[in-house]
Order: C-alpha cells, then sequence, then structure tokens
C-alpha cells in the first residue's frame, strides 16, 4: 500500500485523514498548529515537521488549505511541500484555489518530475462524515486512475473531470449554484412568510418540490435555525464567488446571478453575520424585509 | 363517485382529465376549442357547452388555464363557471394565478354558497404523465379533505398548506427558485465551457453534485439540445416571476435574484427565443459571452 | 386670451395654477379636498364643482394627479373630465401615467371632437418654484404650437417630443435616471465614507465632478440630511421605475440598473422609510453596511 | 521655478505635459515608447533615459500610467522611479490604482524622505484638452499647498480631499457613477426608441432635463454614433469597477448598481467591444433588446 501525506489537518482535512486511517493506509500528516491533530496522532497517524518533510516520505501527498494565500503558504520555500516532491510522486490538491493559480503549481510540481491533480470537493462536513463526498479531478488520466483508489476511500464519489485546473473550474462553477440557489430559495421562504404561511410550512412545502437539491435538503432548514457552528460560513462563500467572477471576466463570462448573490454576502459581512453559515443571507434578505431588527 | 367537471383542457388539463377518467371518475368537460377536446370525448369524457353548464353537473369542479385573464374569461359573466355554483358544491382552480385574484375569487365563490381551493401544481406535463405531480392546496381543511382522494388521482403527492391564496402564493414562491436555478445552472456551464471543458461534461458533473435539484436533473440537458417542444416557455416563466415580483412589492420583499432573472427573460423575448423552454437563459448568456451568434 | 381649467390641485398643481393667475390668466380649479385651495381662491381662482364643470367652462383644461388610479377617478363617469369635453377643447394631462394608459385616454378625447396632449414635467417642487420646470409634450404638434404659450407660462422649457403616450414614455425614461443615479452616488457616498473620507467630503467631491447631473445637485446633499418633508417619496419614484419595468417588458428591453435599483426602494419601503425622499436609499445601503442601526 | 519630471506619456501624460510646458516649466520626461513622445520634445521637454534618472533631476515628478501592473514598472527596480527620489522631493502619482497600493507606495516614498500625493483627475482627454480638468488630492495638505499651482497647470481645478490614498478612493467612488449613469442613460435611450421615438430625439430630450450631468452631455451622444477612437474604453472602465467592488468587498459595501454595471462590460468584452468607448453598453443592451445584430 501506498505511504500517504497529508498537509493541513483543518475542518475537512483531518476528517479525510481519519477515514484514510481507518480505511488502513499509512498517512504522515502536517498542520500549522499541531496540537489540534493530536486526535489523529492518537489514531495512528505520524507527525511530519514540515509540509516539505511529510512531502519526502510519501508516495502520495495531499493538501487542504482554505486558500490561496495559505496554499502557497504550505508549498513554497525550503520546508514547503514542492521542495520535498521528486520523480514519480504524487500531489493531490483538494483545496478550492483560482484554476490559473492551480495550473501553474502543476507546472511547477512537473518541473521536479512530479504528478499534480486538482481534486477539490462537492460536500461539507457533513456529507464527508457520512461518506458521501464526490471529488472532482483534474490532471493526467492515468496519474487519476493509479490513486483513484486511495480518493475512493476519501470520496466515495470520485470522477475525472479534465485536465490540470480543470477540477477546480467546475468546483467554481457548482458552488455558483450552491450560493444562488440559496439565496433565490429565501427570496421564496420570505415571500411565503409574508404571505402569511409559517416559516417552518413554506420550508417544508419548498424541500417537498422540484427545486429541492441536496444542497438545499439540508442546508434549507438553516433558515429555521442557524446551526451553531457554520458548517460553510457567508466570507468562505464569498471567496469562492470572487473566484467565480474573476474567471468571469477573464473568460468572458456575464454572470448576474452570481454578481447580486456576491452582493448580498458582502452586506452580510458587513452586518456581522460573516462566520456564520451563507444560509445567513436569509436574514440579510429579512432585515431588508423590515423583519427581525 | 362524485360527479366532476373541468374547465380547460389546455397541455396540463387534458391530461389531468385523461387521469381522472383512468381513474374512474365521470368527468363534464368544457374547453374553448372543442376540436383540442375529442380524444378525451373519445375516453368517456362529457361535453358541457359552457363553463356554467359543466359546473352545474358537476358536485366538484376544476378549472386549469393559463393566466388571470383567462381565468377571469372562464369564471365570470352568464355563462362563466361561477354562475353555475350552488350550496354544497366544491371548486378547485389549479391555475397560477395571483394570490390576491385567488382570494377575490374564492370570496365570490364563498357568496353562491360554493367551496373554493386554490390547487397550483409543481412540475410539468412530463412530471404529470410519469405520475410524479405535486398538488399543493389553499382553503378550508375539511374541504380539501373532502376530495383529497380525488386530487390524488391526478398527483400522486397532495399538501394542504393553508387558507385561501395561499397554495398559489407558494407556487409563485418555488417557482422564484426554478427560475433562478435555471440561471445560475447556465452561469456555471458557460464558466466551464470556456475553461475548456466540453458543455456536456460539465452538465454531468454538476448534475452529480449536491445543486442537482429534480428540476435540473431534467431540464439541466436542455443546455446541450433544447427540446423540439417547450416543457414551460419563457413567456409562461416570465409570467410567473412578474407574479412574484409583484408580491415582494406589495409585502414588502425584495427578491435581487429573481428580479435580476427576470431581466434575462425580458432579453431572451425580446431576442425572440420567447417560444422556447425558460432553459433557453443559457443561449442569453452564451450570446451575452460572445458564443453562437 | 383663452380660459383654462385645471383638476389636481396637490403640491404641484396648486403651484401650476399660481404661476398660470400671475401671468395673468383666467383658471377654473377642481380639487377633491377644496380647502387645500383656498389660497388659489384668495389669489383669484375660480372654483368648479366637479372635474365635468371645468372642463365644461374652459377652452384648455389640465389634469395633474398622482398615478393612474386617481386620473381614472377625475376624468371617467358623468361628473368627470371627458364629460365635460367638446369639439375644439383642448386637454393636457401632466400626470405621469402608463403611456398605454395614456393614448387610450387620447383616443377617447378625441372621440369627444376634442384633442389631448401628454404633457409630464421634469423636474420637482422646487425646480417649479424657481422657474426652472422642464415640459415634454406628446400628441398633435399642431394643437402642441396653439398653447405652446401658455405651457411656458409654467415651464418655462417646453419642448414637443412626439405623438401621444411618447411624452410620458420620455418622462418614465427620464426618471429611470435620476433614480438609478440617485443609487449610484450613494454607493460611492458609503464607499468613501468607510475609506475614511467625511461624507460631507464626499459629497462635495462628487458634487464638482463629471457626474453632477442639476437632479444630483440638489437632491445629493440629502444624504448629508434628509429634507424634512420629501420632494419625490420613495412609493412615487417605485411607482415610475414600475412603469419603466412594464415598459420593457412590453416592448422587450431588459433593463438590469433599473431592475435593481426597484429592489432597493421595495426595500426602503418594506423598512417603513417609503415617505422620505428617494434619496433614502443611502439609508438602505448604509444599513447593509452596517452602518447606523 | 520648480524642475519638473514626468513618468509615462501616454494619451494623457503627454498632454498634461504639454500644458506644463506652455505654462513655461521645465520638464524632463520618461515613456517606455520614447518616439511617442517626439513632439513633446520638439516642443521643449527634456529626455530621461529611466524612471530614476528623471526623478533624480527633478523636484517634483510625475507619473500617470494605466493600471497597478504599469505603476510596478516604473517605479520599482534599480532604474524605477523611487531609487531616484529623495529628501524634500515630492512625489505625484496621478494615475488610479487601489487605495491600498497608493499608500503602500506613499510608505516606501516617505522612507525615502520624500512626499507622495495621489492626484487622480476627473475627466478625459477631451476635459483636459478643454482646460477643464478636475484635479482631486492625496496626502499631506502642506505639501499639496506648496506644489497647488503646478497642479493648476494641469487642471485648473484642484482640491485637497484627504490623507494618502484617498483621492484615488474618490476617483474610484466618481467612475461608479460615471459607469452607472451610462447604463441608465442606455436603458432609457432604448425604452424611447422602442416606444417610437427617434433615438436622437430621446437622447435630445434627456440631455435637456435634470438627469445630464457634464458626463452625460459629452459622452450621451455615443449612443447615436460611437467615437472613432475610444475616450475611455470598456476595458478601461471595468479596470475602475473592478477597484470599487475590491474596496466594497473589504470595507463592506454592497454595490448593487456598480455589480450589474461590470457584468454588462464584461458582455461588452465579451462580444469584442472591449475597445470602443465604454458608452457601448447600449450596444450590449440594443442586442439583448433584439435590436442590431
Amino acid at each position: 500500500m501506498a505511504k500517504l501525506g497529508f498537509v493541513g489537518l483543518g475542518v475537512m482535512g483531518s476528517r479525510m485523514v481519519n477515514r484514510l486511517l481507518n480505511a488502513g493506509h499509512t498517512v504522515t500528516g502536517y498542520n500549522r498548529t499541531r496540537s489540534k491533530a493530536q486526535w489523529l496522532l492518537d489514531a495512528g497517524m505520524h507527525w511530519g515537521e514540515t509540509p516539505r518533510a511529510v512531502a519526502e516520505v510519501a508516495d502520495v501527498v495531499f493538501s487542504m488549505v482554505t486558500d490561496t494565500t495559505a496554499l502557497r503558504a504550505v508549498i513554497a520555500g525550503p520546508d514547503g511541500l514542492v521542495a520535498g516532491l521528486g520523480p514519480g510522486k504524487i500531489y493531490v490538491d483538494m483545496s478550492t484555489v483560482s484554476p490559473g493559480e492551480s495550473r501553474e503549481l502543476a507546472a511547477r510540481v512537473a518541473a521536479k518530475g512530479a504528478h499534480m491533480l486538482d481534486a477539490p470537493v462537492s460536500g461539507s462536513v457533513s456529507t464527508l462524515e457520512q461518506g458521501k463526498l464526490s471529488i472532482m479531478v483534474g490532471g493526467d488520466r492515468t496519474v487519476f486512475e493509479t490513486i483513484k483508489p486511495i480518493l475512493e476511500d476519501i470520496g466515495p464519489k470520485v470522477n475525472h473531470v479534465g485536465g490540470n485546473g480543470q477540477a477546480v473550474s467546475m468546483k467554481i462553477a457548482t458552488n455558483v449554484s450552491v450560493a444562488v440557489q440559496m439565496l433565490a430559495f429565501s427570496e421564496g421562504v420570505l415571500l411565503a412568510e409574508k404571505s402569511g404561511i409559517p416559516r417552518k410550512t413554506a420550508v417544508e412545502v419548498l424541500l417537498n418540490s422540484v427545486i429541492a437539491s441536496p444542497m438545499l435538503s439540508y442546508r434549507g432548514p438553516f433558515v429555521l435555525e442557524m446551526p451553531g457552528e457554520a458548517w460553510f460560513n457567508a466570507h468562505m462563500m464569498q471567496k469562492d464567488l470572487l473566484l467565480a467572477l474573476e474567471m468571469g471576466r477573464q473568460l468572458g463570462v456575464p454572470l448576474p446571478a452570481t454578481a447580486v448573490t456576491n452582493e448580498v454576502l458582502t452586506a452580510a459581512r458587513a452586518m456581522r453575520l460573516g462566520d456564520q453559515d451563507f444560509a445567513v443571507v436569509v436574514e440579510v434578505l429579512a432585515r431588508l424585509s423590515g423583519l427581525n431588527k
């Protein structure tokens, strides 16, 4: 069995490592704050002192961080992940960064004789814990086939969608709908509520209708009660929409629904609701409707 | 078994009558153009010369027409449906009209000693033919319970959502998401396509993700090839969005995503694409992206 | 000198009559509430008991009311303005109503042998009092030339823009910019303010720049302090935008900036700011930016 | 009289230098392509081999380039402008870049013992040639007073608006209105045109109304005939809107009108109209309205 490395043990990364360990893999992990990884060390994960050290001991090394800045922090420099790569190694980045950035990184990895795949996920912590995560993969298909079984241990749904950077493109294209669907759902809920229909009834009816995507099925009820901890907060969602808007400008695709939704997320953040799950767009609309405070 | 009446035998209405006949009901029908109803007469439907005549012979009478103007045409006047109603009769309007209009009509029906329910459907011809239609019902719950089995013969999913007019409110609140989801999906598809991912692949990936609502599952593929005949064309969809926007203004609910989508539908119609399924918003976006002509 | 009639002596209408009296005209006026017209009666205006009575004694009769509903109330019925018209008389409606409605009314007037012009104004009470009002006129050019001197006594700027209904079309097209310019100005003011520039300085700089339309020159300072009484409140402005959006749909012109501004006005009204001057859009944006309450 | 330096002799910069020469100043200039500056050399301008060389011989040095990337190219490195600065010198950047970038640059300049001002202009080539340019200045007020007479030779309207970076903030806040006003104007023009009013008449009426800002007065007629050469093309305008949207996100100001206008500019560029004056938004709308091709 291949020796695995994993850099970035946050909310998503740590649970992925846990699934890999449960599947019988040997994993060496690295996180900026070691203490957060104690439960994984207790479960058998090895520790690497730097991203480079992790890459050096692994055949296949993963990274999962929050954004482009965080990615640069773990891959670059003498202690960075890329420095630990060499011929034949495979590097899988599961973060959501800009497709251009991902392609540039793939070129640097290739220059070391290694292979890179971009493998962002569709779904949140809850999807991951239920073992229902979907992984899109960009990069060389043969390389993909080599490590597909490992990705399925995280997944289980794994699909090759194209060349380097194209999986993150698809991820961003997906998240456009995730955000916009939540806003449209909120508009419908408030229309119903102000028509005299209890919000709870409105949510039930909407989630029994043709618009009930899996995303809305789990996140729609948040308009009744926001979760204690955000699954994906407004800051994070805006980060993804900005990647989409940036792509739209560069590629020449006007994105009217995305642009409008993005401004509602700006409002959410300005109203100090940015740490809440992005379903909080319903609260922005409610205030604009003269409800709540 | 109750004697049923049905006014409005268009694409949806005729198929509903067919299901009622198949379930063993006696149905008297009326349509402005009789010839279109021949196949139902052949299948055993009786003919009523006027909406009033249909209402007079039926215990429960249904109407299913395209908009407020068409509804007024069949209910009002000496030959109208309301004139044929009397104590104890039940009138079920399945059209999508404004909630206010529906409530006013319910009051006129009540003044005749009869009962009215608004019962718009969620789903299209294809959903209906597959026997998967969902019906939302507004009005008195006891009256609803009385005729629930009949509605289930059309349905099969039937839910009481509130008082008079509240089912059409929910229908409109649902269609907000139907239209906006299609626009957001199109934005994602074009982002992917201009990133170099074949449109077909993009659709597959998106429809395997958390955003795949039942509506998108059947309508999403239209961005690859528009159907020969529209399931619900851009004109019709804009009619529903206008009802939503009108509600939003009266009730005080800003609807940013709906408003933007509505303008894209205006563009579709101005570009002479209004007779196509409203999935044609993808074509509007494509032209704005410099694709197609 | 021609005998004049004037129906609708509100904020705008009464001041127009005052200017006509000052210019030496004989004016017979009507208003729903007579007491509000006392100052004009004191200044020499004659009183008509009904809109019809006013039309009967006048050669040229004007109306100036708030919307379509109010217009119908004064023109229709046995006591209505149209009933008092006859061959050779000229009727000038200065209200802002839908172009279609205006054209229909012109046809009814023509059927009585009289002539109608639509003559909406660009400007507010303050413009009117300063004698800087601009009047756009639709209808027959010869008829227009006949009464042009009278309109100039109200105006002074008077322009013939086209056939019946086309002046109200131009008025609505103008108000699109009035509303949208105010929103864009507010966006700029808040960007500056959150950059650390005092709002007062921002307003000064903006009003010294290329964007300073006459409208912004007098209304821009409202973002510093709203006027005690609205010059044109959010309800009224939304009424005009709805006319524009309705025209856009019927004629096939997508209006993205108008649609977005209209939703902000809906928010203003839902937040109980609808009675304030429509410059209150700045307050909606400020709350969305986490400022004020 | 102070010795002046000028880096960046493009469309705007070269005409500024010309005005300074005409006012009797000694100017040393630098441009990436020397040949474009020949007419200024003929008019008496001295040549500097590098931005650094220009800064070394000047007491007050100006820069005027198209964007952040171009600015970095002239200020940084051993041959860059900053390397030529020293105690007591004054550096005035007239480019439109992000306020944050401008402040960072001011700090670097201060570290050399020199002073920086940001001094973006409001107006275009035509405004400049007519001697009607307005200059906003950010930075230390005393430094500003020192060079105010020189700026007036370019201007003539010169205003101190705040600390470092705040003039570019105001410039960006102004350009929000410039872009949005043009879109709203276009919406009105097309509404009028589809109402049957000749576009020429519509433009005349609108430019005689309260919405006629100086910007619309000169750019509005472009909807009748686009200029042979863009005064400020769609690419450039989108660059400025992106700075605004970026500020909005960072500072927490939702910008609905700006966001929508920005997407129309994306469409213009995707439709290969990006090199035309940004008034070309009217053409995007016209195509969406089924007009033109």
